[in-house]
């Protein structure tokens, strides 16, 4: 039966909310549209054909005086907005780090947004606050991590990594907290040259300044150093430096080359120093027997970054900070007004305790729904499956001599270049990008790139719930399709 | 007609996505459960009926091996996590600031999770990052600020006013980007007694510390003293300390009082300082044509923080920050890896470059629904609504001699405390506290509460969109029914 929707204007005398029968016929209309959506959009261009300005330039420069009908707002969604998205649901997205949402995610997000809970103290959100901590403790036993870690969801890699990193500064530099960084020494984290711009972000943020990351040279496998780690520590600390917080990656965002962790450990551990592990990306593949040994040492850290809304089926965001030292972490961050103080003190926990961010969506449930429904051995399967299709695509890659590809490339992503014999280097960087634009210009396919050594590569990421062989294989074919073509302009001289 | 769900081990051989035509009936379920949950959420304890570790307690320990089917994870949900619930959709939830969600927010939110797209440059997200450009040009202009203003979404105020410090220590101190604080002066940023503990924690974070915070004490009404302020500047500068930023707050957390922005700037002007305003709550009442008064200066500041998931009717998390000098915060945080480098360059905004996250949620969506779905019609009458409920609820409280309230309450929140001649101070702090715990204990409405010059006051804050003046005299008949029952205890020696 269909419900009468009153117009706007009729609107509980225009005081209240869309009443709960018109949100129901909306969000009925929404739910169609979502499914079809997904349905559909491997049909769909991948990048939004639109140019700067484009979507602004169609969109009124204020906002409507009187209130508009769901209708007309829905309809300028599909008309408008919706040309400008770039489809990372497209099964042909592999630029970034391909990631997917699901089902139950999203399930999980509408009950989010409904309840509209604010977890920053456990009196303001009980089960937000106890699920958070039941979907973290779920999580690091299904990557094999000891009972010793404790998990809090941040927004994205980015402030997991900053929280990680401040709470190394509060452990190291302990007068910081009150005193400042002024007052004390200069103060260092080591990480690669492969590690993520976020790192060299934190330390900025942190007040520790460019100069308060030290870059590592990496190896001929874009691993850190292990030798030059030490003689980098042992410098500072001759210098009068003091050595904050090591990070280690695994799966570093170029290559997904994996830093040596236990040598790294036994340099953090030597010198006391914070080893923090960057596995944003490649974390999830933990949970998986056959790829666990690609982690070793990872279980060392005091503290371990990963995203559950890159490779673990969990719509943006959703970045998971588990801690071996939790208590620093708090030590970091803990600031209690008095209009926070309840009588559960500390009896409970209070999320705010644990990063930057007072208020908290309740980010736990879409986790919760995405891994009781799929359950660890549907997890295990479709993580393996991603990882079976970066090698299938691997193989062909080597295969073919035109092209030549990193190695290794251990999870789900391939990085490779059009090189050749007889075409010098440059003319090959020239060929790749251009490869890469036609492929990003095609509507059919997405990827990003990457420089090593100063040689241009494409980067293809797998990790869309979508993403089938049948469909590799087509990407496949039109990537030489397009590597012919510009190489025939090419040798035209075009 | 009913769509044929497979069982979850048949899903598209356990490597796909929730085949979308279970998603569509399981969206169609919550829908519906969103719809009679928003309709009767009125009658429902306000704050969960939980003990700390009670829905832990309800939840395995571990993830399940195999997948289980939808219909039992949402029964899960609603008969151990529901109960768990603090209930911020509750008509008389008035605890800390009371928000409100609104249907539009919903729809909004539903259809994000589902494209779930990242933001982070233009080309992955064009939509993304262009309607948050005109969302935050309308909701500036909404609030009568001048065109210079340029917003960007952040999760919440204490990101925004994080990254706003960051961009005035940038500003103040732009040798700290390279070298770090240890290189240079000590700084300060000056905040009243009566700032949110948000900004003393992005002091922390900033490398500054605790001592890197210079509290200004305030006047009988709360407000910073400007005098004070002046003096602890000179104090400083002949100290050699430098001043990177200035908070003023319109709308503070305990009272929400108004510094005088204004005679701030001044200050701030003469010394070259960052004026930061920190109007998270209020903010939005900037809207409401006879409420912009109470805003006089705020166009003044360098940035402005205020939450549209507090009262402008969005759901959490969405916080605008707006920046009269976006191109500082670029400058704070602009770090651009190779990976990330398009073709647009410097012809289209990047949203990473304004904030800590790389990645970052189609949070623009939800606000674009709710501006045009209520119209400014539509916000205007709902928050002048709110701020005629608290100064009817002001006027019940004056009209009856065993109580005090802080004035003024310029907004829609009411502080007060039971102060019945006769009964000394310390007595009525007990009381007030009683009266709080027994109100919330009630299930029936949540308050919270603070201290101020020592003394317990409740407060009581209107931001929801079911609150109607009916049930707020239900709730003061509450109020005044258990303090009769408390100084009847108290009159027995209980």
């Amino acid at each position: 039966m269909e419900t009468d929707v009153p117009t706007p204007g009729s609107l509980r005398d225009d005081l209240g909310d869309m009443p709960p029968d018109e949100l129901r016929r909306f969000a009925n209309e929404v739910v169609d549209w979502i499914a079809d959506y997904l349905t559909h959009v491997g049909d769909l261009p991948v990048l939004a054909e639109v140019t700067p300005g484009d979507i602004r330039a169609a969109l009124p420069r204020s906002a409507p005086s009187q209130g508009e009908s769901m209708e007309d707002v829905l309809a300028d969604f599909r008309s408008i907005v919706l040309p400008g998205v770039t489809h990372w649901n497209h099964p042909s997205f592999h630029g970034y780090f391909a990631v997917t949402g699901s089902g139950p995610g999203i399930l999980g997000e509408m009950i989010t947004a409904a309840l509209n809970v604010n977890a920053m103290v456990w009196r303001s959100s009980p089960a937000g606050t106890e699920l958070e901590e039941v979907t973290m403790d779920w999580l690091r036993d299904l990557l094999g991590l000891p009972t010793g870690f404790k998990g809090v969801i941040q927004d994205t890699a980015s402030t997991s990594s900053l929280v990680a990193l401040a709470a190394a500064r509060e452990a190291g530099l302990p007068e910081a907290r009150e005193l400042g960084l002024a007052a004390g020494p200069r103060a260092r984290i080591y990480a690669s040259e492969e590690a993520h711009s976020s790192i060299a972000k934190a330390a900025v943020t942190l007040g520790l300044g460019r100069e308060g990351i030290r870059r590592i040279p990496t190896d001929d496998r874009f691993r850190m150093d292990v030798d030059s780690l030490r003689g980098a520590v042992a410098e500072d600390r001759a210098a009068g430096i003091r050595p904050l917080a090591i990070v280690a990656t695994i799966g570093t965002t170029s290559t997904t080359s994996i830093d040596p962790v236990e040598a790294i450990w036994e340099i953090a551990r030597e010198h006391g120093i914070w080893l923090h592990v960057d596995a944003a990306y490649a974390g999830a593949a933990a949970i998986v027997p056959e790829l666990r040994p690609l982690f070793a040492g990872w279980e060392r850290a005091d503290s371990i970054v990963l995203n559950p809304h890159k490779w673990l089926f969990t719509p943006v965001d959703c970045s998971a900070l588990l801690m071996r030292r939790p208590e620093a972490v708090r030590a970091a961050f803990s600031l209690v007004p008095e209009y926070l103080r309840t009588a559960e003190g500390d009896r409970a926990t209070h999320l705010m305790d644990y990063g930057i961010a007072l208020g908290r969506r309740f980010r736990a449930l879409k986790l919760w729904f995405v891994m009781r429904y799929f359950g660890r051995e549907g997890i295990v399967s479709r993580i393996r499956e991603h990882v079976r299709l970066a090698r299938w695509l691997a193989d062909r890659i080597d295969d073919d001599p035109a092209w030549e590809r990193v190695v290794p490339s251990p999870f789900s992503t391939v990085v490779f270049r059009w090189a050749p014999a007889g075409v010098d280097s440059a003319d090959q960087d020239d060929a790749t990008e251009r490869i890469l634009e036609s492929l990003n210009a095609s509507g059919r396919v997405f990827v990003s790139h990457t420089k090593l050594e100063g040689r241009y590569w494409i980067r293809l990421s797998i990790g869309n719930l979508g993403t089938t062989q049948d469909r590799l294989q087509r990407t496949w074919d039109l990537i030489r399709e397009k590597a012919e073509e510009t190489a025939g302009v090419r040798l035209l001289g075009g």
